[in-house]
């Protein structure tokens, strides 16, 4: 293999030590400790894991965090009512919504109910337009997460050719405007695009995210090329990215692994979202 | 000359029509008349002749229609406080200040003070992450009025290779997502894109949106290809494109004129924008 590895893990440890350091100040500056809440309605068994590992990080860097464990009866009312009570509440300055939410509940209200200040997921149409118009806001975990990986490879996206499969408002659309933002040419393809591999075979950055296991084979990629892999499939019970890497990493100049490489930025942006709301409207 | 004309300006007579008859039923229906309200401050020259058309337009399709024209030193305070009397005044469904504001005025937050429900531009924040996150609202007219113009050449755009040079908040930004949304693959060029001619040739559907007459040239067009000429560059009097039309119109397969092309289009969606606005929020 010849690719470099851009490890999230990594990473994410030296940006979680620069964050205990922001949220130590903060407290001793201000007065402020920087608070998460997070909500969980039901027992998805993945949405579990991620809450849980969203409260371990808070405790890492020093963030207060408190998570509510909703039955999966609950109603939207009910919720919205949280909701409302966190957005008011001065030691919450982070609050996120666990997704999915049961089908009972309507996702798209209870995402607008939330502060857009407190938004620390960036999934409030108010964070999504201002990213999308290049206004101030919090910003998408993933999104934000991947570019500062992309950047750790040191090279200057001025100008370069990046690619994204997928057109997810979650992941797609946000990276591939965040790349716009570094000057980059952008190409959004997805399902319904001809030629995929060609057209990713132009790639000086190619972002997958896509949710289909090892689609991404050597044919999609040019040699050098930073490849970021933001798909996490279990396939008989082993993590799987959206990338082959056994052979893309043969090629690709920067490749990120899975697991390890996007997914522990996405949880430490979350951290960051958290220390600069705290920071900005704290 | 091979290529097919997309005339704006037929096509804009036919919304135009089908614009009246909406606005005669939602009276009869409902009485309601859509209003429209212009605010211009200053008297830039050609803001003057924008708003002037508007108000012709108004008239043409039967929307209620009243224009401001404040002095140069109307303060920020000033404007705010008229625009907020018009969110306010049920005779109207839509609102817009006219771009661009002096320099002592803060264009950002005269934009954030008008009700997203009247800001028939699309160029309020919540607007924009509508529609960059596939949620309704009201959507910026220029962007609008070229997917129509798109579609009237009776092209699938399902597949299609889109490219959009340019990557304002107005046009080139929104134009691309749109055609995303009609499952073209997108790429977005700008001043620094490498290659120009060479990504712009590869493209199904090519929108021009920089503002540098002529740039355009037979080089960076397919043969067939749909071209949208969104520039107006004043030339030694003469209304110049941003596609050099003698020669782009030898090899394309449809294109728009300029004058007579975007230009009328964007008008004309500002009213079907307001008759939404009247129907939808009256």
């Amino acid at each position: 293999m010849s690719a470099q590895i851009l490890s999230g893990k990594e990473l994410s440890a030296e940006i979680r030590t620069q964050l205990k350091q922001r949220v130590a100040e903060l407290k001793q500056e201000k007065g402020i400790t920087p608070g998460l809440a997070v909500i969980q309605v039901g027992d998805d068994g993945g949405s579990t894991i991620y809450v849980n590992n969203k409260e371990k990080a808070c405790a890492e860097v020093g963030i207060y965090s408190e998570v509510n464990r909703l039955p999966e009866e609950t109603t939207q009312e009910e919720l919205l009512a949280l909701v409302e009570q966190y957005n008011k509440n001065p030691k919450i300055h982070g609050l996120l919504v666990q997704l999915p939410l049961p089908s009972h509940i309507d996702e798209t209200e209870i995402l607008k109910a939330i502060n857009p200040k407190k938004d620390v997921d960036g999934f409030h149409v108010q964070n999504a337009g201002s990213l999308f118009t290049g206004l101030p806001g919090l910003i998408a975990c993933t999104p934000k997460g991947i570019i500062k990986l992309i950047k750790k490879s040191g090279i200057d996206l001025t100008g370069k050719n990046a690619v994204v499969i997928g057109r997810s408002n979650i992941v797609g659309k946000p990276v591939a405007i965040l790349l716009l933002n570094e000057n980059a040419t952008i190409t959004i393809c997805h399902s319904k695009t001809k030629n995929l591999p060609d057209v990713c075979a132009q790639a000086d950055v190619l972002v997958a995210a896509i949710g289909r296991p090892e689609f991404v084979t050597k044919e999609f990629v040019k040699p050098g090329a930073v490849v970021i892999d933001v798909g996490t499939s279990r396939v008989d019970g082993k993590l799987k990215g959206d990338v082959k890497f056994d052979e893309v990493s043969e090629i690709a100049g920067y490749i990120t692994p899975v697991p390890g490489g996007v997914g522990p930025m996405t949880i430490t942006m979350l951290m960051e979202n958290t220390v600069d709301a705290g920071e900005m409207y704290g």
